[in-house]
């Protein structure tokens, strides 16, 4: 399978295939059809068997999807059958709330760190991992490998320890600061703006009651 | 001015034209010109012009944009003119994170009540709002005019809780937990799955490789 042959739109899909697959798995469903897999997802059957071609001739006529196989396949599509060694910048309550959430080790985000400025902090564990200050971040790099930095820091500092990141070899950034992070072509950046998403809500629920209540 | 005219493409970018025009307000800059936005938020000009041309003809050539303007009529679509009572389900370190945000208050979005299943949460503050039990919520929604409702509670409980929200006329759900909600048409749903963010910034780290390493 060559993973560079699926579109960017299946691409899109795929974590909440990985997450619905997930969860039949826990439900110990072995198999399921795309008629199935349908209603639960509410996506048409006809979409899912062509997302799911995608992944080669596995899902014979009338035998459904083996789910196991299917999941551990997306997974590695995703990135998620090799271990991501990860810190967070951050240690404030999303910080902590991102360091708990234990699903991502399962995953194989590894985290190997966690940094804040506050002194206050410094020692603290979160999950059994010591709070650094972000002044020991560059010594930090220099020593452990780290694939994915965490940026859960406010806008001005979240651009100054990008930079540092970048400077030592960080190849991925999940930042949540609202700020759009200026890096070169070969560091990875997803942005997670809380603020636009709430906006779009407000939006959202602005328009629907324009168009039914007002009327 | 009608909102419902302007295409969704644009809508999507509301937001970040929403987040560069507060920094330029911030900074007391009065009027920008379409090429100098252009340069801050790394799309065209000519892609600027177009869509704030959404907002009426106030961008008169050689002038640039009113930014006051331009930032309050923006807010107006997005409805962050008036005020959303919302609340937080789920007092864990998310939800605290997001009670004190305190940018979403300046935006309209006011925090009225914080609910959570563990007694020793009980009466606890967060930002001068006492966390309740999640068994007085239906009582709390009756009595209380309650817009947008925050879940950050496990999947489980998310989709018990979203039925309780629903039924006692909550109209927009901000979700993060790890689950899709079956709400009706008229309940506005913005997810926010941040294990699929993480897993696209996998996947675009794992894709960049094997493009640029493996050759």
């Amino acid at each position: 399978m060559d993973a560079k042959e699926i579109s960017k739109a299946v691409i899109k899909r795929l974590p909440r295939y990985y997450r619905y697959l997930g969860e039949l798995l826990e439900e110990n469903v072995e198999r399921i059809s795309s008629n199935d897999l349908s209603k639960k997802m509410k996506v048409t059957a006809s979409q899912i068997r062509q997302d799911l071609n995608n992944f080669g001739g596995f899902g014979q006529q009338g035998y459904g999807y083996n789910v196991k196989y299917l999941y551990t396949e997306i997974g590695k599509i995703l990135g998620l059958d090799v271990q991501h060694p990860m810190i967070i910048l951050g240690a404030g309550n999303l910080g902590q709330a991102l360091a708990n959430y234990v699903d991502f080790e399962k995953r194989g985000f590894k985290l190997v760190g966690i940094f804040d400025v506050n002194p206050v902090l410094e020692g603290m564990a979160v999950r059994g991992i010591e709070i650094q200050m972000l002044s020991d971040l560059p010594l930090f790099l220099r020593e452990n490998l780290v694939e994915i930095a965490i940026l859960t820091l406010p806008k001005n500092r979240a651009k100054e320890m990008a930079n540092i990141l970048i400077e030592n070899g960080v190849k991925a950034i999940w930042n949540f600061a609202h700020v759009d992070l200026d890096t070169p072509d070969d560091v990875i950046v997803e942005n997670v703006h809380l603020s636009e998403s709430l906006m779009t809500l407000s939006y959202n629920l602005s328009q629907y009651r324009q168009e039914h209540v007002e009327k």
